[in-house]
């Protein structure tokens, strides 16, 4: 049996379903969202739960971190579905506010940058940041916002954004926010294709060769125990092969996103376009230098965390 | 009698002194301050009394927001004073971190750049912003941080800096912070000068000249009947008479620090140096056009919002 969550669109709305919660300090757990919920979606609520006595989904477009060229227009809202999905999982509350809501008068990117907003910093002009300038000014200001109208105990964001977890991570610590942050593993599909809202915009033939970013990943997962170039090497042997897709990005780095350890726990990461659809993944990978190679070769350009391609 | 106030050093000092008026829902009031208290600071404390349950006081100088050229190794240091007139205003909480404590690894300029910060927007090129390049940036994100800490239902902040309590208030509004902004009243000596803790670096004969301001802003209240020409060039004779001071600007601006209205309330502003002490002080005017003016002067430079000199 399933309870439908309550819905709030504006502010005092969502003060007022959450009155009683705060005032008997109740853990409040928080899931923000652009909304066309999936599977990976329903797993950070449940997350949420986990670490929370009462949990709240927002469903938000966010004009700010769409680019003027970028799907803005055309990026899935499915309001209906979205809330049969919240009620499922046991969310208490969903905050659907309009763009008038969050931005007041409105919003344009001109009038946005006018007030005051969040600056990402050095960690923003890397990967996505590169490819999307603006973008996580856009991501960091709306999610400072929301967290100062739900005021949440905790709150859960996926690991498939990665950049993005790095980012609110460095915001809550930089800027002290009264909230605990926890990243939730990547969800994906049974042929290993990460869930993504975008994921709709894939025609057959797209969809199926969408798989090759996993494939890349995985691959380069399986090589890490020869190294850096090794790996790197193996996984563009996977999207070299797979004519379909645009690579945007491959990077090896550091947890931190920052130059890949010799040993140890790194990242790699995938960002590529199939036709105008643009797709991003990332997986841990386990580093270690082999035998006869000597140490230090980080500083090389293979070896580096810069994309090998753009 | 007066209670000495609670200190605390720690971000989990402060925790735990606010924990149990956090559990009991009472209000908590903030006054940030860099310290070197005076009957201003005072003047705030009572304020923010007047708003919650519970007082708290922060002292900390903040590098963020002098540039290096700027006077922070200078700037007054007197805990022990502080502390006793924060006893003697009731104050319940003093937090005064350490540098370390408020910038993870310490602080420079270039590494908290990389990091996540406060983007103070259009309204802080102008003025002091245009004095201070960067200098709002450090207020909004020191501020951030403070609230994010402290988490006060409501913070005080002086008129004296209006620019300042402009731009804090649009970051509560931009961000959605949630906390409520009460701006208080400009404290005055009895010879009109506007308290701050800079007045201590003025000799005998600065000390005297610093009145200048006070009557500048008075000398353009009393001609605010004639219009916003008049009113400006009545300043502007009060401050030409003191050869000791430097002006940096005098702007007529609307209350929003924009265009001043034809009618109605704006706002008067002054900032000079004398010798190496930079002061500002400002003050509300009371907009009329004379008799016989036409309507919509105010596009004329004269009549502008820009400063008259700098």
């Amino acid at each position: 049996m399933t309870t439908s969550p309550a819905l709030a669109n504006t502010r005092e709305e969502l003060n007022g379903l959450l009155a009683s919660a705060r005032r008997d300090g109740r853990r409040v757990g928080f899931v923000p969202t652009m909304g066309a919920l999936h599977e990976g979606h329903a797993s950070l609520m449940r997350e949420a739960a986990r670490h929370a006595d009462v949990v709240v989904v927002s469903i938000f477009v966010n004009p700010m971190q769409f680019a003027p060229t970028e799907d803005l227009d055309r990026y899935p809202r499915t309001l209906p579905d979205d809330l049969e999905l919240c009620a499922t999982e046991g969310v208490a509350v969903v905050f659907a506010p309009a763009v008038a809501e969050m931005y007041a008068g409105g919003f344009s990117h001109e009038s946005v940058r006018d007030g005051v907003t969040v600056h990402p910093g050095r960690l923003a002009t890397i990967l996505d940041g590169a490819s999307r300038p603006g973008h996580f000014d856009g991501v960091l200001t709306v999610v400072a916002k929301l967290f100062g109208l739900v005021r949440p105990d905790v709150a859960v964001f996926g690991q498939k954004d990665y950049q993005q977890l790095a980012l609110i991570r460095a915001m809550v610590r930089d800027l002290c926010l009264p909230v605990e942050i926890v990243g939730a593993e990547t969800v994906r599909e049974a042929d290993g294709l990460a869930m993504s809202s975008r994921n709709r915009y894939l025609d057959p033939a797209q969809r199926a060769a969408a798989t090759v970013l996993n494939r890349a990943l995985r691959a380069a997962q399986e090589r890490a125990a020869y190294g850096v170039p090794a790996a790197r090497w193996a996984a563009m042997s996977v999207l070299k092969a797979e004519p379909e897709i645009e690579l945007d990005y491959l990077a090896l780095t550091g947890v931190d996103l920052g130059e890949p350890p010799e040993h140890g726990e790194g990242r790699i990461l995938v960002a590529a376009r199939l036709g105008s659809t643009r797709l991003i993944d990332n997986m841990r990978i386990h580093l270690t230098t082999p035998a006869g190679t000597p140490s230090g070769g980080s500083t090389t350009e293979e070896g580096s965390s810069r994309c090998c391609a753009r």
